[in-house]
C-alpha cells in the first residue's frame, strides 16, 4: 500500500472514538461536557504544498490559515496552535509570518516541537478552537431539499497563483489566504452541513455529498467567480480559496452574505454530484487530487 | 539564524498565552474551567530521530510513546492524538505499530493529515490529555529543600540501542519505550516539579533546575541504573528511558516506587547542577544535544 487514500482508509478503520468523526470531517470534535473543543492538524511539505522558492512568511501564513479555515467550517473560535517546525531556509522570515498570521486570526502559540531534518522541509500545525454552537456542523448533515450555498467568489487563489508564476499581477489571494471564521460562527446554528473549500468546489461538494449520502446539484452559472467567464470551469475546480460551502433548509434566513449555487436531493442514482443537470460519477479532475506519489498543485480542468 | 535553540528562543518570545507556559514545559496546559487539557506535539525525522532502516512499527510506537511520556509528566490521562503522517517505506507496518501503541496507552486516534513528500519521512503527533490534578505539575516548581527522585532505572534504552546496533541482545527498551502514565497521575498531587527524562538524566535535571531557578544536587551513586557499574556515567547521560524526574518536599509519602537521587537547594553560584558535589556550569555533554544542523543520537559520555 503506497497510496495516500488507502492509508487514510486504513486509518479511518482505527478511528472509533466519536470525537474522530470517522476521520471524515475537517476536524475532530471533542465534547468536554460544558465545553466542546475542535481540533485539526494539517501538514505541508516543501515542493508539494508550497514551492521550494516560496517566501517563508507566506508558508507560515498558509500553514496557519488552512487550519483556521478548518476551524471556520466548524463555527469554532480559534484558541491556539501547536507547531511542528523543521528548520528551513529562513527561519526568521517564517517566524514573522507565523506571528502575523496568529495575530490576524486571533490564535495563540501554545506549544510544539522544533527539529532539524536532512531533507525538504515538512511542517505541521495543530489548531485548537472552541465550538461556538453545538452540535458542531459536519460534512455529513445535508438533507434532501436543502439549498447549497458558498460564502464568496472562487478562483481568486487561481489567479493569484498564476500571477506568482508569471511574475506579474497580484498574488495575495494565493499567498495569504483568509479563513471565514466570522461567517462560520454566524452560520453554525443555521446550517445542516458545512465545510471549507480547500481542494476545489466540485471535489469538495462531491465529498460533502458522499458524507451526507445524497446528491448535490450545482448550477455552475450561479457560482460567483473572481475570474473572467472564460475561466469559470477552472475556478470551479481550483482550490485554496477557503470559502465555506454549506447546506441549509430552503428559505433559511442567512446571517451573512452567501450565494446559492444549488440544492441537495435524495441519491437516485450512483452520482453524488449533478453539474448543470449532468451526473458526475468519477471525482477525477474535479479538483486537487491525491495521487500515488504526490499531490498535484494544479488540477486538470 | 540557523540554530534550533535560537529559533526556539524566538518562538518563546511569541508564546504569551498562559497555556503555553512560555514553551518552557513539556506540554501546553489549557484551562477550560471545569476541565484542564494538556497538549503536546512531537516531531520525528527519519535519519535524525530514527534510523532509515528502523521498523516502521517501532517508529509509530516511539512517536506515540514520547508524546504519552509528556502527558505522564503532567499527570494527565491520554484522550487522543492527531497524526501528521508522511507516507513512507511500509505504511501498513506503521499502522500496526500505531494501533498497538494507541491501544497500549489508551489513546484514541482523533484526526490528522496524511501527505506524500519528496524527501526523508517526517512525522508529527499531537497528543491531548485530561489533567488529573490541578495545578498541573511543571518543570518550574522545585523548591529549596525538596528531594529529587526518579521513577526507575536508567540506561535500559542505551543497552537496547546497542543491542539493535550489534544485532545481538534485547532491544525492546529502545524500540518500544514505555510512558509512566500511572505513576505520573499518582505523583501529580505530591510533586513540586516533574518532567520526563527524554534526553538524559543530567541534561533534563539541568533543565528542571534552570526552570525552577535553583540548584539540583545529584548523588550519581544513588541513581538506579539498568546497566553494569562500568556504564554508570553513560546511563546518566543517555536518553529515551522516559522515567519521570520529580521533586517533592523531603519526607513526602510517595504513592509509587521511586528512587531518591538528590535534592534541591538555593542557587548559590552559577551552577544549576551539582554532580557528586562538583558544580556543572555547561550542559554540553550532559545528554542529547541540539546542534546547529542535527540532533545527535548518541551523547558523548
Amino acid at each position: 500500500m503506497t497510496c495516500e487514500l488507502a492509508f487514510i482508509k486504513a486509518l479511518r478503520a482505527m478511528a472509533g472514538h466519536p470525537a474522530a468523526r470517522g476521520l471524515d470531517d475537517d476536524c475532530a470534535v471533542l465534547d468536554l461536557g460544558a465545553k466542546t473543543l475542535v481540533l485539526t492538524h494539517d501538514a505541508m511539505a516543501q515542493g508539494v504544498h508550497y514551492p521550494d522558492a516560496a517566501d517563508p512568511y507566506d508558508v507560515a501564513w498558509k500553514l496557519v490559515a488552512v487550519n483556521m479555515s478548518d476551524l471556520a467550517a466548524k463555527g469554532a473560535q480559534p484558541v491556539g496552535v501547536l507547531l511542528g517546525y523543521m528548520l528551513g531556509r529562513d527561519d526568521v522570515r517564517f517566524l514573522e509570518g507565523l506571528r502575523a498570521a496568529l495575530d490576524h486570526f486571533g490564535a495563540a502559540l501554545l506549544g510544539g516541537d522544533t527539529i532539524a531534518g536532512p531533507g525538504p522541509q515538512v511542517l505541521g500545525l495543530t489548531a485548537i478552537g472552541r465550538a461556538s454552537h453545538c452540535p458542531v456542523p459536519s460534512r455529513a448533515g445535508a438533507r434532501a431539499g436543502d439549498g447549497l450555498w458558498v460564502t464568496g467568489a472562487l478562483g481568486a487563489a487561481m489567479l493569484g497563483f498564476e500571477a506568482l508564476e508569471s511574475g506579474s499581477g497580484d498574488s495575495t489571494a494565493y499567498r495569504r489566504p483568509q479563513a471565514r471564521l466570522a461567517e462560520g460562527k454566524a452560520l453554525a446554528p443555521r446550517v445542516t452541513a458545512m465545510m471549507d473549500i480547500s481542494d476545489g468546489l466540485l471535489l469538495d461538494a462531491w465529498r460533502m455529498a458522499e458524507a451526507s449520502g445524497l446528491t448535490l446539484s450545482i448550477d455552475s452559472g450561479s457560482v460567483p467567480i473572481a475570474a473572467s467567464e472564460a475561466r469559470r470551469a477552472d475556478a470551479l475546480r481550483w482550490g485554496d480559496d477557503y470559502e465555506l460551502l454549506f447546506t441549509a433548509p430552503a428559505g433559511t434566513d442567512l446571517p451573512v452574505p452567501a450565494f446559492r449555487i444549488g440544492e441537495a436531493a435524495e441519491r437516485t442514482n450512483e452520482s453524488p454530484l449533478l453539474l448543470d443537470g449532468l451526473p458526475i460519477t468519477d471525482p477525477t479532475g474535479l479538483g486537487y487530487q491525491h495521487k500515488n506519489d504526490r499531490e498535484t498543485q494544479v488540477p486538470p480542468s
